[in-house]
Protein backbone atom coordinates (compact mmCIF):
# COMPACT_ATOMS: atom_id res chain seq x y z
CA UNK A 1 0.00 0.00 0.00
CA UNK A 2 1.33 3.44 -1.19
CA UNK A 3 1.52 5.87 1.90
CA UNK A 4 -1.15 8.11 2.01
CA UNK A 5 0.48 11.26 3.19
CA UNK A 6 -1.73 14.56 4.26
CA UNK A 7 -0.53 18.19 5.89
CA UNK A 8 -2.73 20.85 7.42
CA UNK A 9 -0.67 24.06 6.63
CA UNK A 10 -1.32 27.57 6.86
CA UNK A 11 1.48 29.53 4.03
CA UNK A 12 3.06 31.45 6.13
CA UNK A 13 3.62 29.32 9.26
CA UNK A 14 7.27 28.71 9.89
CA UNK A 15 6.49 25.89 11.82
CA UNK A 16 4.39 24.23 8.99
CA UNK A 17 7.33 25.33 6.35
CA UNK A 18 9.28 23.21 8.40
CA UNK A 19 7.74 20.08 7.83
CA UNK A 20 7.27 20.74 3.72
CA UNK A 21 11.08 21.27 3.85
CA UNK A 22 11.26 17.77 5.51
CA UNK A 23 9.02 16.35 3.16
CA UNK A 24 10.96 17.83 0.36
CA UNK A 25 14.13 16.41 1.72
CA UNK A 26 13.10 12.90 1.94
CA UNK A 27 10.83 13.00 -1.30
CA UNK A 28 7.53 12.46 -0.31
CA UNK A 29 4.75 13.09 -1.97
CA UNK A 30 1.77 14.53 -0.23
CA UNK A 31 -1.19 16.21 -0.09
CA UNK A 32 -1.69 20.06 1.15
CA UNK A 33 -4.23 21.23 3.09
CA UNK A 34 -4.58 24.91 3.85
CA UNK A 35 -6.34 25.59 6.38
CA UNK A 36 -8.59 28.95 7.66
CA UNK A 37 -7.27 29.60 11.20
CA UNK A 38 -9.50 31.79 11.90
CA UNK A 39 -12.32 28.99 10.74
CA UNK A 40 -10.70 25.78 11.39
CA UNK A 41 -11.71 22.72 9.42
CA UNK A 42 -13.15 19.96 11.39
CA UNK A 43 -10.28 17.31 10.23
CA UNK A 44 -7.41 19.99 12.05
CA UNK A 45 -9.78 19.97 15.66
CA UNK A 46 -10.11 15.98 14.92
CA UNK A 47 -6.39 15.31 14.71
CA UNK A 48 -5.17 18.12 16.71
CA UNK A 49 -7.65 18.70 19.48
CA UNK A 50 -5.37 19.23 21.97
CA UNK A 51 -3.20 22.26 20.63
CA UNK A 52 -5.84 22.67 17.35
CA UNK A 53 -2.42 24.07 15.79
CA UNK A 54 -1.20 23.65 12.48
CA UNK A 55 1.07 21.96 11.19
CA UNK A 56 -0.51 18.36 11.35
CA UNK A 57 0.72 15.61 9.43
CA UNK A 58 -1.62 12.34 9.19
CA UNK A 59 0.24 9.29 8.00
CA UNK A 60 -1.91 6.77 6.69
CA UNK A 61 -4.55 8.45 8.74
CA UNK A 62 -2.51 8.78 12.11
CA UNK A 63 -2.26 12.60 13.21
CA UNK A 64 1.05 14.01 14.50
CA UNK A 65 1.92 17.41 16.03
CA UNK A 66 4.22 19.87 17.00
CA UNK A 67 6.73 20.87 13.68
CA UNK A 68 10.12 19.53 15.24
CA UNK A 69 8.27 16.32 16.50
CA UNK A 70 7.37 15.99 12.86
CA UNK A 71 10.19 16.58 11.60
CA UNK A 72 11.79 13.71 13.78
CA UNK A 73 8.94 11.38 12.91
CA UNK A 74 9.46 11.83 9.11
CA UNK A 75 13.19 11.41 9.58
CA UNK A 76 12.85 7.97 11.60
CA UNK A 77 9.69 6.39 9.18
CA UNK A 78 11.38 7.77 5.81
CA UNK A 79 15.13 6.88 7.28
CA UNK A 80 16.53 5.94 4.26
CA UNK A 81 17.20 9.30 2.33
CA UNK A 82 19.21 12.52 3.59
CA UNK A 83 18.99 11.83 7.03
CA UNK A 84 18.19 14.90 9.38
CA UNK A 85 19.35 13.73 12.40
CA UNK A 86 23.23 12.45 13.23
CA UNK A 87 23.47 9.24 13.91
CA UNK A 88 25.71 9.94 16.88
CA UNK A 89 23.82 10.36 20.33
CA UNK A 90 26.08 13.05 21.47
CA UNK A 91 25.11 15.20 18.03
CA UNK A 92 22.20 14.01 18.37
CA UNK A 93 21.25 16.01 21.75
CA UNK A 94 23.10 18.89 20.45
CA UNK A 95 20.92 19.35 17.35
CA UNK A 96 17.55 19.07 19.72
CA UNK A 97 19.08 21.17 22.04
CA UNK A 98 19.42 24.19 19.58
CA UNK A 99 16.27 23.42 17.70
CA UNK A 100 14.71 23.49 21.10
CA UNK A 101 16.33 26.73 21.78
CA UNK A 102 14.84 28.21 18.07
CA UNK A 103 11.36 26.73 18.98
CA UNK A 104 11.36 28.81 22.56
CA UNK A 105 12.94 32.24 21.37
CA UNK A 106 12.95 33.61 17.96
CA UNK A 107 9.37 33.03 16.74
CA UNK A 108 7.86 34.62 20.32
CA UNK A 109 11.09 37.52 20.64
CA UNK A 110 10.32 38.62 16.48
CA UNK A 111 7.01 38.38 16.95
CA UNK A 112 7.37 41.03 19.11
CA UNK A 113 9.51 43.00 17.10
CA UNK A 114 7.75 43.25 13.93
CA UNK A 115 4.52 43.44 16.18
CA UNK A 116 5.25 46.09 18.45
CA UNK A 117 6.92 49.25 19.12
CA UNK A 118 8.71 51.53 21.53
CA UNK A 119 10.54 49.84 24.94
CA UNK A 120 8.72 46.58 23.93
CA UNK A 121 10.42 46.18 20.46
CA UNK A 122 13.24 47.72 21.60
CA UNK A 123 13.84 44.91 23.95
CA UNK A 124 12.53 42.27 21.63
CA UNK A 125 15.06 43.55 18.92
CA UNK A 126 17.93 43.45 21.70
CA UNK A 127 16.81 39.81 22.85
CA UNK A 128 16.68 38.76 19.37
CA UNK A 129 20.01 40.08 18.14
CA UNK A 130 21.42 38.29 21.43
CA UNK A 131 19.76 34.88 19.59
CA UNK A 132 21.36 35.18 16.18
CA UNK A 133 24.92 36.00 17.39
CA UNK A 134 24.50 32.73 20.07
CA UNK A 135 23.57 30.85 16.65
CA UNK A 136 26.13 32.56 14.90
CA UNK A 137 28.51 31.31 17.27
CA UNK A 138 27.50 27.54 17.42
CA UNK A 139 27.49 28.27 13.28
CA UNK A 140 30.86 28.48 13.47
CA UNK A 141 32.48 27.87 10.04
CA UNK A 142 30.45 25.43 9.50
CA UNK A 143 28.68 24.45 6.25
CA UNK A 144 25.28 23.84 8.15
CA UNK A 145 24.31 23.38 11.81
CA UNK A 146 25.12 19.82 12.30
CA UNK A 147 28.44 20.23 10.08
CA UNK A 148 28.59 19.25 6.25
CA UNK A 149 24.92 17.97 6.00
CA UNK A 150 21.64 19.49 6.06
CA UNK A 151 19.63 18.90 9.14
CA UNK A 152 17.13 19.41 12.09
CA UNK A 153 18.56 22.71 13.36
CA UNK A 154 18.87 24.32 9.76
CA UNK A 155 15.16 22.80 9.43
CA UNK A 156 13.91 24.46 12.83
CA UNK A 157 15.78 27.86 11.89
CA UNK A 158 15.61 28.55 8.03
CA UNK A 159 12.05 29.31 7.72
CA UNK A 160 12.19 32.56 9.78
CA UNK A 161 14.66 34.12 6.83
CA UNK A 162 11.30 34.65 5.41
CA UNK A 163 10.74 37.28 8.46
CA UNK A 164 14.09 39.01 7.77
CA UNK A 165 12.61 41.81 5.63
CA UNK A 166 10.08 41.95 8.07
CA UNK A 167 12.20 42.34 11.44
CA UNK A 168 14.58 44.51 9.48
CA UNK A 169 12.11 47.45 8.22
CA UNK A 170 9.82 47.20 11.47
CA UNK A 171 12.91 46.75 13.75
CA UNK A 172 15.14 49.31 11.54
CA UNK A 173 18.02 47.52 11.58
CA UNK A 174 20.28 45.44 8.86
CA UNK A 175 20.57 41.69 9.82
CA UNK A 176 22.86 41.34 7.38
CA UNK A 177 25.53 43.92 8.44
CA UNK A 178 24.93 42.97 12.05
CA UNK A 179 24.88 38.56 11.22
CA UNK A 180 26.51 38.50 7.94
CA UNK A 181 27.35 34.68 8.65
CA UNK A 182 23.94 33.86 9.40
CA UNK A 183 23.02 35.51 6.28
CA UNK A 184 25.62 33.48 4.27
CA UNK A 185 23.99 30.25 6.06
CA UNK A 186 20.42 31.35 4.92
CA UNK A 187 21.07 31.94 1.34
CA UNK A 188 23.16 28.50 1.54
CA UNK A 189 19.99 26.97 2.74
CA UNK A 190 18.30 28.56 -0.17
CA UNK A 191 19.85 27.15 -3.08
CA UNK A 192 18.01 23.51 -1.87
CA UNK A 193 15.00 23.21 -3.54
CA UNK A 194 13.76 21.83 -0.54
CA UNK A 195 13.72 24.95 1.31
CA UNK A 196 13.59 27.31 -1.49
CA UNK A 197 9.77 25.95 -2.77
CA UNK A 198 8.92 25.41 1.00
CA UNK A 199 9.79 28.79 1.72
CA UNK A 200 7.55 32.36 0.77
CA UNK A 201 8.89 35.36 -1.00
CA UNK A 202 10.13 37.69 2.20
CA UNK A 203 7.91 40.37 0.57
CA UNK A 204 4.67 38.65 0.57
CA UNK A 205 5.26 37.57 4.05
CA UNK A 206 6.04 41.43 4.77
CA UNK A 207 2.52 42.01 3.36
CA UNK A 208 0.91 38.89 5.33
CA UNK A 209 2.60 40.40 8.62
CA UNK A 210 1.80 43.93 8.26
CA UNK A 211 -2.01 42.95 7.87
CA UNK A 212 -1.53 40.45 10.70
CA UNK A 213 -0.56 43.33 12.87
CA UNK A 214 -3.62 45.56 11.96
CA UNK A 215 -6.24 43.03 13.24
CA UNK A 216 -3.79 41.61 16.33
CA UNK A 217 -3.05 43.46 19.42
CA UNK A 218 0.58 42.26 20.65
CA UNK A 219 2.12 43.30 23.88
CA UNK B 1 37.34 3.27 30.20
CA UNK B 2 34.65 3.33 32.61
CA UNK B 3 32.02 6.31 31.72
CA UNK B 4 32.53 9.10 34.14
CA UNK B 5 28.43 10.72 34.81
CA UNK B 6 28.02 13.90 36.90
CA UNK B 7 24.37 15.39 37.00
CA UNK B 8 24.12 18.91 38.12
CA UNK B 9 21.19 19.17 39.93
CA UNK B 10 19.10 20.99 42.95
CA UNK B 11 17.14 18.37 44.49
CA UNK B 12 13.41 20.10 44.30
CA UNK B 13 13.87 20.20 40.55
CA UNK B 14 11.47 18.09 38.88
CA UNK B 15 13.45 18.45 35.56
CA UNK B 16 16.32 17.12 37.78
CA UNK B 17 14.27 14.61 38.90
CA UNK B 18 13.46 13.35 35.41
CA UNK B 19 17.34 12.59 35.32
CA UNK B 20 17.43 10.77 37.91
CA UNK B 21 14.83 8.97 37.70
CA UNK B 22 16.57 8.09 33.93
CA UNK B 23 19.65 7.57 35.34
CA UNK B 24 18.31 5.25 37.86
CA UNK B 25 16.63 3.23 35.51
CA UNK B 26 19.23 2.54 33.40
CA UNK B 27 21.18 1.19 36.07
CA UNK B 28 23.85 4.12 35.82
CA UNK B 29 26.54 5.13 38.12
CA UNK B 30 27.43 9.06 38.59
CA UNK B 31 28.34 11.68 40.92
CA UNK B 32 25.04 13.99 41.65
CA UNK B 33 26.21 17.80 42.07
CA UNK B 34 23.93 19.98 44.52
CA UNK B 35 24.21 23.51 42.75
CA UNK B 36 22.94 26.51 45.10
CA UNK B 37 21.18 28.81 42.37
CA UNK B 38 21.93 31.92 43.82
CA UNK B 39 25.60 31.36 43.47
CA UNK B 40 25.48 29.44 40.08
CA UNK B 41 29.01 27.19 40.38
CA UNK B 42 31.22 27.93 37.56
CA UNK B 43 31.10 24.80 36.42
CA UNK B 44 27.27 24.95 35.36
CA UNK B 45 27.94 28.43 33.98
CA UNK B 46 30.54 26.28 31.39
CA UNK B 47 28.24 23.36 30.72
CA UNK B 48 25.57 25.40 30.35
CA UNK B 49 26.20 28.63 28.98
CA UNK B 50 23.00 29.25 27.08
CA UNK B 51 20.44 28.86 29.87
CA UNK B 52 22.68 28.78 32.70
CA UNK B 53 20.21 25.85 33.93
CA UNK B 54 20.33 22.73 36.04
CA UNK B 55 19.90 19.79 35.39
CA UNK B 56 23.26 19.16 32.98
CA UNK B 57 24.54 16.07 32.21
CA UNK B 58 28.23 16.00 31.93
CA UNK B 59 28.85 12.89 30.04
CA UNK B 60 32.85 11.58 29.66
CA UNK B 61 33.44 15.50 29.88
CA UNK B 62 30.48 16.59 27.72
CA UNK B 63 27.63 18.64 28.54
CA UNK B 64 23.84 17.32 27.80
CA UNK B 65 20.94 20.34 28.68
CA UNK B 66 17.31 20.12 29.22
CA UNK B 67 15.76 18.01 30.73
CA UNK B 68 13.49 15.87 28.32
CA UNK B 69 16.41 15.79 25.89
CA UNK B 70 18.62 14.17 28.36
CA UNK B 71 16.51 11.51 29.27
CA UNK B 72 16.65 10.81 25.41
CA UNK B 73 20.43 10.74 25.45
CA UNK B 74 20.21 8.33 28.05
CA UNK B 75 17.99 5.99 26.31
CA UNK B 76 19.92 6.71 23.03
CA UNK B 77 23.14 5.79 24.69
CA UNK B 78 22.41 2.78 27.02
CA UNK B 79 20.30 1.56 25.08
CA UNK B 80 20.42 -1.82 25.99
CA UNK B 81 18.78 -1.53 29.33
CA UNK B 82 14.84 -0.24 30.01
CA UNK B 83 13.72 1.42 27.00
CA UNK B 84 12.30 4.81 27.69
CA UNK B 85 10.94 5.16 24.33
CA UNK B 86 9.01 2.84 22.17
CA UNK B 87 10.89 1.85 18.88
CA UNK B 88 7.82 2.53 17.05
CA UNK B 89 7.86 5.68 14.93
CA UNK B 90 4.43 6.67 15.75
CA UNK B 91 4.59 5.34 19.03
CA UNK B 92 7.84 7.32 19.94
CA UNK B 93 5.93 10.58 18.10
CA UNK B 94 3.21 9.99 20.53
CA UNK B 95 5.45 10.00 23.72
CA UNK B 96 7.13 13.29 22.62
CA UNK B 97 3.95 15.01 22.01
CA UNK B 98 2.70 14.51 25.68
CA UNK B 99 6.00 14.94 27.32
CA UNK B 100 6.38 17.87 25.70
CA UNK B 101 2.81 18.96 25.95
CA UNK B 102 3.59 18.31 30.46
CA UNK B 103 6.90 20.57 29.85
CA UNK B 104 4.91 23.61 28.60
CA UNK B 105 2.53 23.18 30.83
CA UNK B 106 2.29 21.44 33.88
CA UNK B 107 5.24 23.26 35.67
CA UNK B 108 4.32 26.87 34.86
CA UNK B 109 0.23 26.66 35.74
CA UNK B 110 1.36 24.43 38.85
CA UNK B 111 3.82 27.59 39.92
CA UNK B 112 0.79 29.95 39.89
CA UNK B 113 -1.15 27.75 41.76
CA UNK B 114 0.89 27.54 44.78
CA UNK B 115 2.40 31.08 43.62
CA UNK B 116 -0.22 33.37 43.68
CA UNK B 117 -3.53 33.95 44.88
CA UNK B 118 -7.04 35.17 43.68
CA UNK B 119 -7.93 35.36 40.40
CA UNK B 120 -4.73 34.44 39.17
CA UNK B 121 -4.74 31.29 41.08
CA UNK B 122 -7.92 30.49 40.25
CA UNK B 123 -7.81 30.69 36.81
CA UNK B 124 -4.47 28.63 36.38
CA UNK B 125 -6.19 25.79 38.97
CA UNK B 126 -8.75 25.86 36.18
CA UNK B 127 -6.34 25.12 33.93
CA UNK B 128 -3.96 22.83 35.73
CA UNK B 129 -7.23 20.90 36.27
CA UNK B 130 -8.04 21.01 32.30
CA UNK B 131 -4.28 19.36 31.99
CA UNK B 132 -4.99 16.18 34.14
CA UNK B 133 -8.32 15.95 33.04
CA UNK B 134 -6.56 15.58 29.33
CA UNK B 135 -3.18 13.66 30.97
CA UNK B 136 -6.16 10.86 32.45
CA UNK B 137 -7.73 10.22 29.15
CA UNK B 138 -4.39 9.86 27.54
CA UNK B 139 -3.30 7.56 30.20
CA UNK B 140 -6.76 5.63 30.18
CA UNK B 141 -7.07 1.97 31.66
CA UNK B 142 -2.80 1.75 30.74
CA UNK B 143 -0.88 1.04 33.32
CA UNK B 144 1.78 3.62 32.08
CA UNK B 145 1.42 6.35 29.40
CA UNK B 146 2.94 4.45 26.95
CA UNK B 147 1.13 0.99 27.90
CA UNK B 148 2.68 -1.40 29.64
CA UNK B 149 6.12 -0.21 30.28
CA UNK B 150 7.46 2.83 31.90
CA UNK B 151 8.58 5.44 29.53
CA UNK B 152 9.22 8.92 28.57
CA UNK B 153 6.06 10.58 29.86
CA UNK B 154 5.51 8.74 32.95
CA UNK B 155 9.51 10.27 33.75
CA UNK B 156 7.91 13.47 32.45
CA UNK B 157 5.13 13.97 34.47
CA UNK B 158 5.76 11.80 38.15
CA UNK B 159 8.27 14.50 39.41
CA UNK B 160 4.84 16.40 39.58
CA UNK B 161 3.66 13.84 42.34
CA UNK B 162 6.21 15.65 44.87
CA UNK B 163 4.18 18.76 44.10
CA UNK B 164 0.50 17.25 44.85
CA UNK B 165 0.54 17.98 48.19
CA UNK B 166 1.51 21.92 47.78
CA UNK B 167 -1.04 22.42 44.62
CA UNK B 168 -3.21 20.63 46.73
CA UNK B 169 -2.85 22.89 49.92
CA UNK B 170 -2.25 26.30 48.47
CA UNK B 171 -5.14 25.62 45.57
CA UNK B 172 -7.84 23.95 48.43
CA UNK B 173 -8.84 21.23 46.36
CA UNK B 174 -8.36 17.61 46.21
CA UNK B 175 -6.25 15.55 42.94
CA UNK B 176 -7.18 12.20 44.27
CA UNK B 177 -10.77 13.30 44.49
CA UNK B 178 -11.13 14.68 41.23
CA UNK B 179 -8.27 12.71 39.26
CA UNK B 180 -8.42 9.24 40.90
CA UNK B 181 -6.80 7.10 38.16
CA UNK B 182 -3.62 9.93 38.14
CA UNK B 183 -2.96 9.34 41.74
CA UNK B 184 -3.20 5.44 41.17
CA UNK B 185 -0.44 5.49 38.25
CA UNK B 186 1.57 7.90 40.51
CA UNK B 187 1.71 5.44 43.28
CA UNK B 188 1.76 3.05 40.81
CA UNK B 189 5.05 4.67 39.56
CA UNK B 190 6.39 5.29 43.47
CA UNK B 191 6.51 1.43 43.98
CA UNK B 192 9.34 1.56 41.15
CA UNK B 193 12.50 2.12 43.01
CA UNK B 194 13.80 4.32 39.92
CA UNK B 195 11.32 6.84 41.02
CA UNK B 196 10.80 6.64 44.74
CA UNK B 197 14.63 7.24 45.87
CA UNK B 198 14.52 10.45 43.14
CA UNK B 199 11.56 12.08 44.02
CA UNK B 200 11.92 14.13 47.49
CA UNK B 201 8.82 13.39 49.92
CA UNK B 202 5.69 15.76 49.20
CA UNK B 203 5.70 17.69 52.58
CA UNK B 204 9.23 18.74 52.59
CA UNK B 205 8.76 20.15 48.73
CA UNK B 206 6.08 22.17 50.41
CA UNK B 207 8.42 23.58 52.97
CA UNK B 208 10.87 24.59 50.34
CA UNK B 209 8.22 25.57 47.92
CA UNK B 210 6.46 27.81 50.82
CA UNK B 211 10.08 29.70 51.60
CA UNK B 212 10.59 30.33 47.88
CA UNK B 213 7.11 31.73 47.80
CA UNK B 214 8.17 34.04 50.29
CA UNK B 215 11.21 35.36 48.48
CA UNK B 216 9.91 35.57 45.05
CA UNK B 217 6.58 37.25 43.94
CA UNK B 218 5.28 35.56 41.02
CA UNK B 219 2.04 36.80 38.98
Amino acid sequence: MADEVVLLDFWPSPFGMRVRIALAEKGIEYEGREENLSNKSSLLLKMNPVNKQIPVLIHNGKPISESLIIVQYIDEVWSHESPLLPSDPYQRANARFWADYIDKKIYSTGKLVWGTSGEVQEQAKNELRDSFKLLEGELGDKIYFGGDKFGLVDVALIPFYSWFYTLETAGNFSIIEEFPRLVTWAKRCMQRESVSKSIPDQYKIYDFLLELKKKIQLQ
